[in-house]
């Protein structure tokens, strides 16, 4: 499976927050930490947990740049 | 001056591809690259050059986790 | 610092509805009001307050039109 | 029609960019400029010309803050 | 009212989950389901009810392609 | 692979519109078409091609509702 997003970060699972609608997840990549806002399905169906290992994706037209 | 967006990753600007209303932003980060497409604008505005040191900017709502 | 976000509105912050995971912050701009969803950490961080004054960022890939 | 989306910023176009597959348009709303990038096809579907009265329109999770 | 996004997916709302700032809609649509996370104010403004008929509006450059 | 986006939107590409930094794809469904614009790049790594069996894959908080 190829996915057209640009950005794959590979890490770790630090942290969930589970929310009633939306969670927060905490991803340890190598530079720092990235954090997510996904549904709280998202996070059930995929079976989250902290130690595993995911990627963060991020479509490159939702990246800005700060100098 | 602080942002929101819970996601500053810091990096060097590797490659620029200028387009005629977009550009493509390649930034070199601790563990691989960011790709960002911004306008073109703001290419020209921010005086980007390879060799910046910048951070890619993400909304942690812009940000999908693949398991 | 410079962000490559085309649009900065500046204004000043009206109400927050503190959630979960994420806040509502209401920003009473010149024209009206702007309205953002942002993460908790991000308003207790920023140490958002009303009666702040603040810009709204939004990048030019994010905004439609409505004729 | 009614949209959920949060924020609909009433303005007038100044000045539209054409792309080859992205276009430009800018936005003069009370309190500045509003840039968007959208398709070329939808400037010619809506027929965007100078001097039109549209709206900006920007979901509430597209939002940062800046302060 | 001509809306320079892209895709409107036109469907049945099937199942609305409330939350505390952001709420989850699920649409029916021809092809199976969409899920949309939109402010509660949206839910209550639209006066959204399982059974209306609406469509899912997303923008052309928040799709990614899956192959 | 799993991912957290809610949507994926099974169909097949109709039309590529190549541009200089980021391209159109359209995509057929069985509702009708939905439009990605993707990075240049991505079209070519991903080797697309009128005729190919993809997803749409979109964020459930890049999803907007129209009543």
């Amino acid at each position: 499976m190829e996915i057209s997003g640009r950005n794959q970060i590979p890490g770790m699972v630090r942290r969930i927050e589970f929310g009633d609608v939306v969670s927060k997840v905490v991803i340890e990549y190598e530079g720092g930490e990235i954090t997510a806002i996904i549904t709280s399905d998202a996070v059930r169906e995929l079976r989250l947990r902290p130690g595993d290992y995911v990627s963060a994706l991020v479509k490159a037209t939702d990246v800005m740049i700060v100098k």
